[in-house]
């Protein structure tokens, strides 16, 4: 299978994960592109599964350069095959000076709930991840964690940099508190080592996969 | 013209800036030494401007190194020119382990507002910021941001990095007060891409810029 | 003397130390290795000293790669040696994904004080400084500084990083509070040139430990 | 038109450089993925051009992870596609540990000269580019310049780095013996900036562009 | 077993590689420190062998830093223990400011070739080669690789560089002139990945392998 | 005295050299800034010297960016000051894309031998060198090294960088021909540590001072 076909990449990835959910485990991924999530989602779940989703961006366009399959559009797509709940959708840590306005009108029509950075400084870690577990519930929810959500300054390795995010620390204690929850996967995604000479960014990443598996089995 | 010739690049810039004010412009600068601002305030205004200045130092020494024109003296120069109103003047920030208790003396005997680092942290930046907004008050008021304001761990492409700075979160919150002022120009200086390898400083200084530029139009 | 000789090299630096008591002096003393510290110590004091420890470790394990005198144990070997009284320590911004809860097990059962990182955040500096005080007390008290207490953003250059740490400006704060304390000595470890590409945990450091001289001096 | 979309993207350039042609100039193009090279061809010709081909890589897969319009095809899909006249191509310092002798029955089969870097430093510069004078003769040439044909020293920033290459002094001195061809275009392509963090990859390509200006003029 | 002692890691090293050989195989090793080469000849032969080395630095100090047992040592030892015939033993490309003219005395004295860095220059990879193999002859023979006997240039990510060493090209073209040669095992040594932020020398240590992993098999 | 003061840092420097001369020693300086070479030689004569000058660049400039005292023209400025004689002036390694053909009618009218790159690599360093040592004869002599001579592989931390300068090795083999002469002086320049995040250029710069060093001793 080529790396460079698109469909066949998504149809092996979703395939992989449909395995280990037969298999009776949950998978913790490691990406990549934020498209990794769609297939993963396809491989792991027939119904609608609610989403904490940790990023600087909502990645709820319709097309992304024209396309509409890439790291722009996985979550709007998942709404769409029916593979998340929108009702049971948080997406937190949104920013960023080269979104405009219209790019939140999806996910505020489908009934996303989005925290944007301002309001996470604001109100702080405790009050938001309260919310993002009542909104989810005692359902199935799946946790996407992207990198860039965290501040430059501790993750400078990724795509789509945006200054003013959280710190590494904010990122641990947002973690933490979604042990209990029914976790049905998770991945950390963007995470790109061409652009991380230092390696802080793989050092970042690596410690916030160990929380999430933390999270997972309750620790 | 040459580079090298100091008053000659003053005149320059100053003509320059003067070009912009008469064609009923107002300037977004970027630097390069803080010198600069000198001769834009020159174009820029015959009478006082107040001044919001973010910095990790004063800039206030009547001669640095021997020298009374150089990144050490512009505001020093600009207050007895009479081209900054001290008592409208307010600096945020400061801080270092470099300066001396006798750097500050010419700011305090001219009336300056001197925000220390401490104070910035401890009450916060809408108490600080609504502070500034009441010293420079209705008139017309001039905006300088050195980027070493903010902590070297956000921005490390500086000539004179100081520890123990403000966060990005915290430069854009400060900026956005600025919306409403009436703000006659402004200038983002001190970014050194020789001092900034990863790239991290210039995403700082030119998301910054953006910020500065929403909140002169009084988006 | 081969400094590939430890237990050579661990007695020169003891007599060194010696040599810095007895002409009445205090030493600041600059790392290298965390095992630094046990030979100061030994050089530096006859009975117990107090300790304020800043640190992502513990640094208490009765062996490390199977070896009982190296950066993984110098606070144990101390406090067997007689050179620190447990019940007058204190060890600040303990975390850190690759320990097991074994880890301060030696720490808990000789009655030294943890604060984690948890800890510190959810109280604030001043209030488990205040602490720090108390338990130290008016006696005769060593400070030691591994800078990989300070979050790998501001000090990305030292051997063992972990995230989710302090700022510097947290750091110059838990400094400055330790003014009018009997510091008898101090050091500030752990800073690696060859991880320092960029030079920011240099200037980290060295701005620390002109804070760590102010406090020595009750400035 | 969408970045993502291939043909579109070959098609958009195809026709760009096609205007170029009709204006009657002749294009000097800078890359970005050696495919780049395939669409110049399309715009720029309707005969079968010679070729002067820098590279470690042949890049006449027929196919490359299981695709054939990559980084690695366009040189067989311009053959196929009769832009190149494989009796009039050279392809000079090829080299590398990762590919196979298949891979080079296309260009052996199909008459192309391939000038290993063994046989470059055997024979010297000025040997092997009259040879590759004589095989492109007096009619049209394109000239293609991998920056990967430079050794990595001086050029880091690239994709597929191959030790052993060629210096930037032999490079000048191959590109200025192109001087007096009839060259239709030229490019310099695979400089990768997030590669690249010194800058040196720029400077060598940017100088070795300067080069291939001169060429085509004749200086 | 703990890393930090230097007896216990030598015998395991030791035990590990005779296993080697007494599975009928043929070891090509990567380090680390040069010492390792010690304890693979300790495993790996019971009669003295042959040796090519290439190396900024002969390694065979009596002691270095007063120590007997460290990385500028290790081939005095070998030649000691009789694991080495120093008839039979030619070092290649040895230069560097920081060696008296006393270092070479042991090669010299026990009759190993010493091939300086300006020989090498002078003849030619060829003819130096033509005599490495005449030295060692026919008989079994180690060939040790230390990563800093190429260039910094290439090869930056080293503990001790020296200025003035050979190309990638001529360490390709020298280990492939080994081919056909009785090679009992190989090692490639001193690549320090924490020296090496750009990761050249990684690919540079990386590709050598193969050459030298060509030439154990007569490729 | 500021530093900022060019004409008052020109005499503190010819200053400090004449009291060098005058205590009956020979300096190797260390730049810093080509310009520093005049005030050297102001110090260091009286009457003209010869002068071996290894520079990708002849800094004989009239006014380098309208200024006639930078690093653009010191060797007309010590010609004109009859400091140095040009008819025993020799420049070696002069190369670059961004001088024009003017930039050398000042050395051409003077009678300064201009030893361009390509000649250097043409005839080879012993031919190169043994007219060098011709032009200077027995009499006194200046050597000045600016460390971009040397190829930006090697040596990148410098402010004008020029792909396809020497190698170390070359620089070495240069350097040890002017063992012999009548050296009154020498200096190695224009290394750049803030462009220099690896270190190698410091690396080069230091090991080339040492060759400097062993040549004026005769070593």
């Amino acid at each position: 299978m080529s790396p460079l076909d698109l469909n066949g990449a998504l149809d092996t990835i979703a395939a992989s994960f449909s395995g280990i959910r037969q298999a009776g485990a949950r998978p913790l991924a490691i990406g990549g592109d934020h498209l990794v999530t769609l297939p993963i989602l396809r491989g792991l779940t027939d119904r609608p599964l609610g989403l904490i989703h940790f990023d600087a961006h909502s990645d709820t366009y319709d097309a992304f350069f024209g396309n509409r399959y890439n790291h722009g559009t996985p979550f709007r797509r998942a709404v769409e095959e029916g593979l998340l709940d929108p009702k049971r959708m948080v997406q937190i840590g949104i920013r960023g000076s080269i979104s405009s306005a219209a790019n939140y009108d999806f996910a505020r029509a489908a009934g996303i709930r989005l925290v944007f950075i301002e309001e996470v400084m604001e109100r702080g870690i405790d009050s938001v991840m309260a919310e993002a577990r009542s909104i989810v519930g005692n359902a199935a929810t799946y946790v996407s964690f992207d990198i860039d959500v965290v501040d430059p300054s501790f993750a400078p390795g990724t795509g789509t940099p945006e200054i003013g995010g959280i710190t590494t620390h904010q990122a641990q204690k947002m973690i933490r508190s979604l042990s209990g929850l029914d976790i049905a996967g998770a991945d950390l995604v963007e995470v790109s080592p061409p652009l991380d000479p230092s390696g802080l960014t793989a050092l970042t990443g690596a410690t916030l996969l160990f929380e999430l598996l933390c999270a997972m089995v309750g620790a």
